[in-house]
């Protein structure tokens, strides 16, 4: 049962108004990992539920506790649930988002204010969260906003569970869907879970997702004076904790892309000529990635090999250095503590588990080459398994109907190459099958500068998440 | 002919009017090496010109024209020039400082806010550039300070050259020093020159110094993609621009120190058993090493190697990455560009000239083995040769009496790690003998985080550096 044509056209009427409301989501600063605007992820928040009531929808905002960032302790924002439609002879569907950002400056490279949505002349509308993960979050709001104005009943029940912590590890949201998911939770009655929180591989072809990888991060000290020293009268004199660090960081993945770490890539078996057929079917080529990146750097010229580097090996990224000189200009410092932070996206069967020892282990053995009298400390900021799901599943057929009917084409089947770690909370949790329907192009630039979403990735992309909710309610379990 | 005694009784009764002068020079945030404080650069210079001027000091402020950093053209600076006294039969001495700063933010670990002087109850004045290098040049204040009061006549004739880019390359200086030390020029008639910029080896023994070396400071960017990446989309897909540039950094220097670009180290001729000697001498400890560094990280256990690793070899350190991520807390980025900060620590005969070649032929040949598609930029971004005097020079004899005088001890002589390249320009343009002459402490922390200057070194150093002038106008030459 497809949308009604009165759903699409309204979509299409309402699409300025709809742009001007994602404005005013990115103009809110809710970074969740900067400790400094967490009132502003509290904020959004509020701004949120205001929105969800408006359209109808029952909500309660849940204090999550408290956590300690960075040696502070914080309140965490609340998660807001929400609930509209109560009929049992509807299926119900669990419909996930993230109203935090990752953290964006303009001195990091932006052409534009970060928290300033610009609309571009060719389309794009440029701001942090505009793709991750307000654009997807409003997407929903406008659908909502449909069935209220016309005063039409919404084809399935949803629940709704929006955090603001998701840049930053979903801290506090496992035990909340664990125990929401038990016999008399809030989830209790969910048939399936949609979350719209990832990208299509290109720029044209959309996508259903049905994995994802995990993460370990760690944060990497070393340690040895008591304070900064002048490299004039230190330097060759003592040991130097940037020093030791630089050779530490520089044994951990090699220019491949190989992981140093013994036993990491091997936890994962090879692929069968089955699978890379999958990798082969894609509608992605290394100009692709090449465009995305903004740079012809691709690992290898095998489009199988590199897809696979993706979405279905681990990898190992450096992120960068606290406490060492990070500004422009020269100073002649050997900082006294610096602390590498570096990743490891995982796929199954790795776990941060089953990885985080083979790391701390080899992190130690290799200090204790380097001979060096300074001190190590070896922090996991976060991390998340892995996920795969059955994507023969009636919710991924639902998905795959809404986007033949919205944009004309069968969607490219992909596991991804990110983390959002709650996928697998819900999977494991409430034991449904679990959707990845993304919003936005492979060339978003989520976690980057100039973040961005197309305005028709915006706009047929709210009629296809309507569209989902009409073929769920016709589509047989 | 030591100092009268009226003139010591006179700095120790001004000693709390002293302090809070200097509290007013810290006050002022001078750091050369940061655009958006340029101004305050430019302010310290017409406050220290004011002091001048009402202590009888003709002055003029030099413009030295323009240069560009971080890709900013900015205004230099002025320098002051500064006479008092024009006695064709008394001496003429040219004492030199620099009344910029490093950078500093109570976020690098200060304890208290960097540009409020703190009067600690042990009796350190903590703020940056109390000792590097405001203290010192306020020092001088203080003597001209007791001759207007008292309306004596100063021993010698002074001429001052004060900079405001020493911490930043000394951008502008050396033409300066040039033209005015041709006939005719600013500097004529100039006997010796005495310097005050750098500290003890210890907190007990006084130190006259003979020898610094020199610097090479580079800046090393490694970029590929067009804005930076999330590396869940993009990690295993792409060649990353931090892993070439951790890589690279890390075949600079080993853990023992030693540098890795080849002939780099290999320039300097080891050391002779008479050489060794000296070292052996000093009154300077493993122990001393290690409580200034707040740490026990000693490369060696053996004192000589130890010292001469400071003093007679030349070092690299690695300051740092801009571009990657360096705050707190966990952020999923692949810096699309990333640029590492280091120097290497000249001694004779190396010069900038000779060791920079090597290093940029090294980092390109090691690059290229990397094996990326990456791109390289080296920068050279500041430099200076390495300096080395004869300390049984009458100029010294004179510091070594006045040490005597006013700490009743005899100085260390010794040659420093650090690097202030007008030396070298002073000592080759005016062809005569320069004294490096220190006030503070070898704990005193400049360039790091709470930086100090005893109380006691401030008002004896004050006390030492008249007490100089006298006995430099006494001494036959």
């Amino acid at each position: 049962m497809a949308a009604p044509t009165e759903f699409l056209t309204y979509i299409d009427s309402k699409a300025d108004a709809f742009i001007q409301r994602l404005a005013d989501a990115v103009a809110i600063q809710s970074v969740s990992g900067d400790a400094k605007r967490r009132g502003e992820v509290v904020r959004m928040a509020h701004w949120l539920d205001g929105q969800l009531k408006a359209l109808g929808v029952e909500t309660k905002l849940v204090d999550l506790g408290k956590h300690v960032m960075d040696g502070v302790e914080l309140d965490l924002p609340p998660a807001i649930l929400g609930s509209i439609g109560n009929d049992p002879k509807k299926k119900t569907v669990l419909i996930y988002g993230h109203f935090d950002v990752q953290p964006a400056n303009k001195s990091d490279g932006w052409d534009t204010e970060p928290f300033e949505l610009v609309i571009k002349e060719n389309g794009q509308l440029v701001g942090r969260g505009s793709s991750d993960d307000k654009g997807p979050i409003l997407g929903w709001l406008n659908v909502l906003e449909y069935h209220r104005d016309n005063q039409k009943p919404l084809p399935v029940n949803i629940k709704f569970c929006f955090e603001g912590m998701e840049e930053s590890g979903s801290e506090g949201l496992d035990e909340l869907v664990e125990k929401e998911s038990k016999a008399g939770g809030y989830f209790e009655g969910v048939d399936c879970v949609c979350i719209s929180d990832n990208y299509w591989l290109n720029d044209r072809t959309p996508v259903l997702t049905y994995g994802l990888r995990g993460l370990t991060y760690f944060k990497v000290t070393v340690s040895g004076p008591g304070r900064d020293l002048h490299s004039g009268v230190f330097g060759r004199t003592v040991h130097e904790p940037m020093t030791d660090l630089i050779h530490l960081m520089g044994r951990l993945v090699d220019q491949q892309g190989n992981i140093l770490v013994p036993g990491v890539d091997e936890m994962v078996p090879p692929a069968d000529d089955e699978e890379k057929a999958i990798y082969e079917a894609l509608d992605y080529s290394i100009s692709d990635v090449e465009s995305a990146a903004g740079g012809q750097i691709s690992l290898t010229s095998n489009k199988v090999d590199l897809l696979m580097g993706r979405m279905r090996n681990p990898s190992l990224s450096l992120h960068g250095i606290e406490g060492a000189f990070s500004e422009p200009g020269a100073k002649t410092v050997i900082p006294a503590k610096v602390s590498g932070k570096f990743s490891i996206r995982l796929v199954p069967p790795q776990t941060p588990e089953a990885v985080n020892p083979l790391v701390i282990e080899y992190l130690k053995s290799e200090f204790a080459k380097l001979n060096t009298k300074n001190r190590l400390e070896i922090e996991g900021l976060h991390g998340g398994k892995p996920w795969v799901a059955d994507h023969k599943h009636w919710n991924f057929e639902a998905a795959k109907r809404a986007t033949r009917s919205v944009y004309k084409q069968e969607p490219d089947l992909t596991r991804e190459g990110g983390s959002i770690p709650v996928t697998l909370t819900f999977a494991e949790s409430l034991g449904v099958n679990v959707l990845l329907l993304p919003m936005g192009r492979g060339d978003d630039g989520a976690h980057s500068t100039n973040e961005k979403l197309d305005r028709s990735n915006f706009i047929e992309g709210s009629k296809l998440l309507g569209s989902y909710l009409y073929e769920l309610a016709a589509i047989s379990k």
